[in-house]
């Protein structure tokens, strides 16, 4: 017998070679319906997982962790395969993971699958939920399940099959009734379980990710336990759907992206150039208030400055060099455009000798950065190539670490307290792998010395953060602000980084107070992040109606009688006077049409003008959030806009 | 007998086969220590010219025209010659050419000319000058020409020498005592007319232009027909090299360049970054209240957008392409950096469909744009390999051409006004060559049409305007505003365009105000030009001493004692609330250190403050510009000073 240790502490004595499965039904049948997994000895497994030891067990449901919704997602992946393979004989199979809030599902179709078949095919993982046809593990030896996948005519299979066959991996199969797959799952223990599910979307991906591959059908779908949460995540990304800045941007005519210019490449129109031009400003300012020194470095530059960072042998792939790489063996310049600013801002350091007294040197600068990535990965103003970042650099002396830290974060909060993002942030500590050296650049000795003066300042500030292995910079620690936008994605927003590597690299020095010569360490920082990111942000988060100060336009000023036109356009020219983006709908339409039309432009404000407006000075106050705010003295309307303007209210 | 026809009309009769130079001798022996050249029948010639039919004769003096400075320079480049080769037996001759405000000749030299050597070979130019040795032209058959320089031992002669002859041309010497060179001229008549010279410098240059020829050592220097002219010169050119934007803006820490990142790549310290920031918020609010909308699209594109434009075929030699351009030829995407900005803004208006209402549409931008030129060619902030324009581009319709071309040039002179620089400009309309058409796109019909708007909308403005043909953009005729630097040489600074075919090439179309869908027509255009080269046009012509509203630095506050570092503080903090740029200097130095200091920064205004001023409330104010302006009370400063910026004045 093996004793297992329950959560309560309690130990139950079992048969070694017991299911997990059927430990959990004997402590009750409805924790087994709703179990997705265990965690033996701490370690999560699914349900199927055979115990043969002592050890401590607890039982997990849907929501408890991220992999109980992954097994239950992927269980579901396998029924929407097996509904496939019943209706369509000559689909190939690929793979079928589990993914953020639900799961797909790859396959070799001879036409692609139209909504329709996403109809039918999801009828048919209903019949096949109700006929709950339990779930069985097994293994095959790699030659007999090559055959096996052959005979099957699954090419697919077969290739991944070699691939864990060549890694030295044991071959795992699932087996649901009339349908087998090769997967190592974890699967809940049969299509019962799996309650409740949608398809959701069909497009096309390539096999192995490599857009030189097959192309194939991947086939989108979510799964839940319950037919009412099913119903209220589908409302939650309908919601969010319709908040995607990547459709309302375009809508509202923020940006548009063509395919003869690129993937990656945002075109700015009038009203998405408006809102950065509004955030530079405020952020330059903002920043010179607090003793940053604007600079403006080039975009460009020879592989010899990044062969100097680092560049060129951590970060080369991400980069666009410029002409022909062989260039360089010939001897020729070879340049590239910069992912960074770093190694560029450096130079306005090292223009002259540097004492204690001009440190903290705080540089900051509207930088614009270029990565190479692929066009697949491309999406809206999130996944660019091009992009716009708040960037900045502290060189300092260590003693100023603390503080300075301590303000950039101040600042970074500032910012999105300011546009309305603060709620929707966490913090990660994004430290190296030590078991990773060759990605980062600098001594043992520097990186454990550096994670742990940010880690006290971290501690001090007494910010709660989780920490990410492997997730630093290649020259130092990160704090990263994290942000999940609509789709309860998460991204990284801003970054505030320690760098004691760099200042070497670059030979930059300063001499101290008793004359001698140190190096300073670094701060790289952002306050706002990326300026198109954070358009995306704002955008989704106010479902395109800005806050009046960020609106591209702020006040739009409906004449209802040719009498009022005149009155309409002096009112604009006052606003325009005073730097209020103002403008007048004056087109022979009914006012009723004009309304609506401010109205999904997202414009904060309107006013309508009659000749009741005209005789008494007043106006028909509208705002795109409250509706009709009835009539109000011009002066009374005056002061609110500037008051709402002015103080940056959201 | 030939009939002579002097310029006041008289006729005078010669035996043909007449050398010029006797005609003028036979007019005046004063006049013709002074004439550099003639005209015969409108044609400049030299003084050697001999005449075999009537004619009408013309004689000029060294100020009269180019062509007669370059044949004073071009002989002194002779006495250069003929010097070194007095003084240096091994030295081999390249090309002696006459340039802008003087001369140069390349020398294959064992070592480099050092400027003990420069003395030396001016000393011998001067006995040369005094010898008053006659030039005398001859001609030689190609065979005996080679032959000739061969045995003399003057390679780099024998290569030009069979260049000549491979064109087919006559092969001309110039003999002036020992002296002989290969030369087609023109040349003075003798070495005694070249009455005052001065050797400026020694630099390396290659043969024939060519980084992979062999490197000559290049010595340059100018002539004056007068010691006092030749004075008067060097005091210009020493005044202009303390102007020089390329030694001042770095003295003075606007910018610097490093060889790790590259030339041409300049990097913008924070007072040359404050400047550029002051001047782009300046002309985007200025172009907004003129009805533009700002735009920001990507820099760069896939080759089809270039190809859709023409660049990709008229302009690819000056792009940077990002990696390997065989890429292309495989069908995979390739990109390149944008060296302009047109077809990037177009997309503006093809998002959606447009109107004749939409119309014009006036588009602007803060664009940076990139040009693959020789690291040699580059030059401080002027010729650079990445810069920022302020760009635009207005979408009309053909009735709103000259109105609207009328705004740019409007807007230009402002922006030229207000920056002090209106007198140092003239204006040129640059036409296409029709004998060069490979160069341009589109047909006769469209260019002719367009130059022909372009000449109506300039004479009905009454512009003073130089024509420059094959000047043109590949697209159509500018208008160029031509700027001279301090040293006297002409750039563009501003073109506004008229572009008849782009539309047409990215299918740009509104419907008029008949229903019918038309071609808008475009300008293309700039108001300030491009910001590097405008920092360092003001540079130069304020010698660093910027006007206050562009100056990164307004005032600066020197306290005289402990007790004023509290005043000066309280001084700096309201200038800076009103958005003032004053900063404090309150080192342990001495009043008249600080004071030096604050004028070789070249701040405009600083104010000294001791305890008198304290109990009074007053400054002592000095200017950079007036020095010493006594003793104000505050309030008094401050109007002065806010009066100053707001009215931009000079």
């Amino acid at each position: 017998m093996i004793g297992i240790t329950l959560k309560d502490g309690s130990v139950r004595e079992f048969e070694p070679g017991i299911k997990a499965a059927d430990i959990v039904k004997s402590i009750s049948m409805g924790l087994y319906k709703n179990a997705c997994a265990v965690k033996i000895n701490g370690i999560f497994c699914d349900l199927h997982e055979v115990l043969r030891e002592d050890c401590t067990f607890e039982v997990f449901t849907f929501a408890d962790d991220r992999f109980c919704k992954d097994t239950f997602n992927h269980t579901a992946s396998h029924i929407l395969a097996q509904a496939v393979k019943r209706l369509y004989k000559d689909v190939k199979l690929s793979i079928g993971p589990a993914i953020d809030d639900g799961f797909y599902y790859d396959f070799d179709t001879p036409t692609p699958f139209t909504p329709e078949d996403l109809v039918k095919i999801e009828a048919e993982m209903k019949k096949i939920i109700k006929e709950d046809i339990p779930l069985e593990k097994f293994e095959l030896p790699a030659d007999e399940a090559i055959k096996y996948l052959t005979e099957a005519g699954e090419p697919y299979k077969v290739i991944l099959c070699k691939k864990h066959a060549d890694a030295g991996e044991a071959i795992k199969f699932v087996r649901q009734g009339d349908f087998t797959d090769l997967c190592a799952g974890p699967h809940m223990m049969s299509t019962g379980l799996v309650k409740a599910v949608k398809l959701t979307n069909a497009t096309g991906a390539y096999f192995g990710g490599d857009a030189k591959g097959k192309q194939l059908t991947r086939v989108y779908g979510t799964a839940f336990p319950k037919a009412s949460e099913l119903e209220a995540h589908l409302a939650r990304l309908e919601e969010a759907r319709k908040r995607d800045h990547n459709k309302l941007g375009r809508e509202l005519e923020y940006f548009t992206t063509v395919d003869v210019i690129g993937q990656g490449l945002p075109i700015m129109l009038p009203k998405g150039a408006k809102v950065l031009q509004i955030l530079q400003r405020w952020i330059e300012d903002e920043e010179q208030k607090r003793g940053y020194q604007l600079t403006k470095t080039p975009y460009m530059a020879k592989s010899d400055l990044y062969k100097i960072s680092g560049h060129w042998g951590h970060y080369r792939d991400g980069m666009f060099v410029l002409g022909n790489p062989d260039d360089e063996e010939q001897g020729k310049e070879v340049f590239a455009l910069r992912p960074m600013t770093c190694p560029f801002q450096y130079q306005v350091f090292l223009n002259r000798k540097r004492s204690y007294r001009d440190l903290p040197m705080r540089l900051n600068e509207t930088s614009t950065l270029f990565r190479n990535e692929d066009s697949g990965e491309m999406h809206g103003l999130i996944r660019v190539r091009q992009f716009t970042l708040s960037e900045g650099h502290i060189i300092l002396r260590p003693e100023q670490l603390e503080e300075e830290f301590k303000n950039c974060l101040e600042l970074a909060n500032y910012c999105l307290e300011t546009l309305g993002l603060s709620e929707d942030v966490s913090y990660r500590f994004s430290q190296w792998d030590p078991n990773n050296k060759e990605k980062y650049v600098g001594s043992t000795e520097q990186w454990e010395n550096a994670q742990s003066i940010m880690g006290n300042i971290l501690d001090n500030l007494g910010l709660k953060y989780s920490i990410g292995i492997d997730e630093a910079a290649f020259y130092g620690p990160k704090l990263d602000i994290q942000i999940k936008n609509v789709f309860g994605k998460e991204d990284t927003l801003i970054t505030i980084q320690i760098d004691p590597i760099l200042a070497e690299k670059f030979d930059m020095e300063y001499v101290d107070t008793d004359g001698k010569m140190r190096r300073p360490y670094i701060i790289h920082r952002s306050s706002l992040g990326c300026y198109e990111r954070t358009l995306a942000l704002i955008i989704e988060k106010y479902a395109g109606a800005l806050p009046l100060w960020l609106s591209p336009e702020q006040i739009r000023i409906l004449p209802v009688t040719d009498r009022a036109k005149e009155y309409a356009e002096s009112i604009s020219a006052k606003l325009l006077g005073d730097g209020v983006r103002a403008t007048v709908d004056n087109r022979n339409e009914k006012v009723g049409y004009k309304i609506r039309q401010a109205q999904m432009e997202k414009v904060p404000y309107f006013f309508i003008v009659g000749d009741n407006e005209v005789n008494d000075n007043t106006v028909s106050l509208r705002s795109q959030k409250s509706g009709d705010l009835g009539v109000m003295p011009l002066e009374e309307v005056y002061a609110k806009i500037f008051e709402e303007i002015n103080t940056k209210a959201r």
